[in-house]
């Protein structure tokens, strides 16, 4: 593309679009963007084993400059992949805002609540705290959202406390549900009840909200969700690299439950490119059950963008590009040869592309990436920092 | 990097690898190069509608000037994402050589045989005269094996034709195996035997045979192929939208079968991007299994890498990078966020980094692609010719 060019006559810029599709930014669902420091530290490990004796030894170590050079590490990956919107849940995050302030993305923020110890009711205070300092700040960018972190590590009792800040404040919920075998089978002996059936019997449902993984869904858990509005997120690549399995997504569409997409961590995942989760999403339920037909090009495109949206309770304003929206918009190189020949577009795009033909990224009418370049911060900078901080993890 | 320099004492090429990882180049075990040209032409249908209404009318209308553009167009993108072998079946072989001759890629080639109509030896006959026109020519580059197609598509009698010449030549057998259901199903209704059994009662394993896909094998079908030291390649991308399935790959390695990794066509992947195929091959069966440790990011990288050089009867010269191997190499560049933090390189390299991230690559000791650019090719030319001949199949 020539350089962008401003019309001095008409005071715009005028930018030649010929050669790129352009395209509503990706919506990531789910992730938790400082786990981006944990990358690569273990792998093809028992899930329990590397959660006990890597991940939260490590966890441990974290503190808030961390998390905000991890995050900023994540975010620039999201946004030279093309997302311009993300759902986290982690900790220290203030941090984060600070980073999604920075670098100019729009993001729902969490803190993550554990509530089974000592420390729960810190918790909940920080997220409190994060909601009145950073709800609608950064030019309306940033939401805060209630992080109950799951039914495993949330006591009942806790869950209701949680439900109280949310009716005070009108936050959606982001939690994760249904993950694991395991999750399920001890769900089921301790409380007879599935993880979706405890959550429904609590009363959680009632609130807006977002729910990652579904992995592990009965008939009636599926009913649940659907009466109940809740929104499942996929996470396809963290799924299958934990060996979590594989969600009934196909089943969850026909039954007309909104899903969206995520990444999970890049603990899990090990990246944060939502266009390798939505081939993920086309390619995995086609040969799961045999059958060439479900989950179009299409359907796992909307997933990244305005079934993100809808999840965020945000598509009045992203997950489309149209007159009244946010200028959201990313433009992807197509005189590249995965979008040789020209048949199908969105074929091209979901099926043969790679994230790294993105070159332009807006958020909120201002670009934050321009010919492959972001804009708002020093890369190196940030590279540099995560070499720095891992050397007190090995 | 700086640019390359010529050492003017030593008389050669001073390399600053600093920040770049080198590996191996990959090694596709099996694609129809050709085919890229009908990428996107047809998606998300049942496999029989998709091949009978779409692909093979398409087919028909192809002729020799169609294949040498589009394999060209395949071999960009091949070497593009640092493939740098490539193990291919279709028609007009002649042009596909060519192809490999000018961009400077190794490839083993087999004119496909379809052995049931009256065009069957005239296909055998193609097969033939490439052996003796281009097996072990272009520097060596070139091998010619014989393609006897599959086993729903030659009749027994056709098998013994190509054996004939197998044994005459010493060419490798490369074909597809038990790649769907009903190829098994119907093979088990009039054979009475499965696709293994039938190639194996017919004598083919006595040759080195390189078998596409195993998806749907039997106990007794993996001793067969393990007994005959017959090569698998795995085909995940291809598998899993065509909805054929998901290969039982961790019981194949644990029976101790050479298992290699192959793309299939950009019809059915949609490109032809070896990372990608690692990535899923590490992935899926971990989720299918529910097991996180099956298929290490180093068994999915040795799949693409030395099992493709014993698949193709060349490790002797190609697959690892060692002294008094073949230059087939690869450079890629580790200084993005997908390669930070660095606690692991190769979990960096299969779990999370891009294979747009290939910035040099080296076949036979000639660079083919430095900084991003192919030099043995123009690649703009290839794009408007396949623009062109688009137009005469819509």
């Amino acid at each position: 593309m020539d350089e962008l060019k401003v019309d001095e006559e008409k005071g715009m810029e005028v930018i030649d679009g010929n050669g790129y599709l352009i395209t509503p930014g990706f919506i990531n669902s789910h992730t938790h963007v400082a786990m981006t420091v944990l990358r690569g530290f273990a792998d093809d490990m028992p899930l329990w084993e590397w959660l006990t004796e890597k991940i939260w030894p490590l966890e441990e170590k974290l503190n808030s400059e961390d998390i905000y050079w991890s995050s900023l590490l994540g975010m620039i990956e999201m946004v030279r992949t093309g997302t311009t919107t993300f759902n986290d849940m982690y900790m220290f995050m203030d941090e984060t805002a600070k980073a999604v302030e920075k670098i100019g993305m729009r993001a729902c923020l969490s803190r993550g609540l554990q509530g089974f110890d000592k420390h729960s009711s810190k918790r909940l205070e920080e997220n409190l705290d994060l909601f009145y300092q950073w709800h609608n700040q950064a030019e309306g960018r940033i939401r805060v959202f209630a992080g109950p972190h799951a039914i495993y590590t949330c006591e009942p009792v806790f869950w209701k406390h949680v439900l109280d800040m949310v009716d005070r404040t009108g936050m959606s919920i982001h939690t994760h549900l249904s993950e694991t075998k395991t999750e399920l089978d001890n769900c089921l002996r301790e409380h007879g009840k599935t993880p979706v059936q405890l959550l429904n019997d609590l009363g959680v449902f009632k609130y807006p909200t977002i729910a990652a993984h579904g992995v592990h869904l009965t008939r009636d858990d599926i009913k649940i969700l659907k009466n109940n509005n809740v929104n499942i997120v996929h996470n396809p690549g963290s799924n299958l690299k934990l060996g979590s399995g594989i969600a009934p997504i196909p089943e969850l569409l026909k039954n007309g439950i909104n899903v969206a997409l995520g990444t999970d961590s890049a603990a899990s995942n090990n990246n944060l490119d939502m266009l390798e989760e939505v081939r993920l999403a086309s390619l995995i339920h086609k040969g799961m059950l045999e059958d060439s037909t479900v989950i179009s090009a299409k359907e796992a495109l909307d997933m990244a963008t305005i079934a993100g949206a809808k999840t965020l309770n945000w598509e009045n304003e992203i997950g489309v590009l149209d007159i009244g929206k946010k200028a959201d918009l990313i433009m992807i190189n197509i005189r590249e040869s995965t979008f040789f020949p020209k048949y199908n577009t969105i074929s091209n795009l979901v099926y043969s592309s790679y994230s790294s033909q993105v070159e332009f990224v807006m958020v909120n009418g201002k670009w934050i990436m321009k010919n492959g370049e972001i804009l708002t911060i020093d890369e190196e900078e940030v590279y540099s920092n995560i070499e720095r901080l891992k050397r007190k993890f090995i």
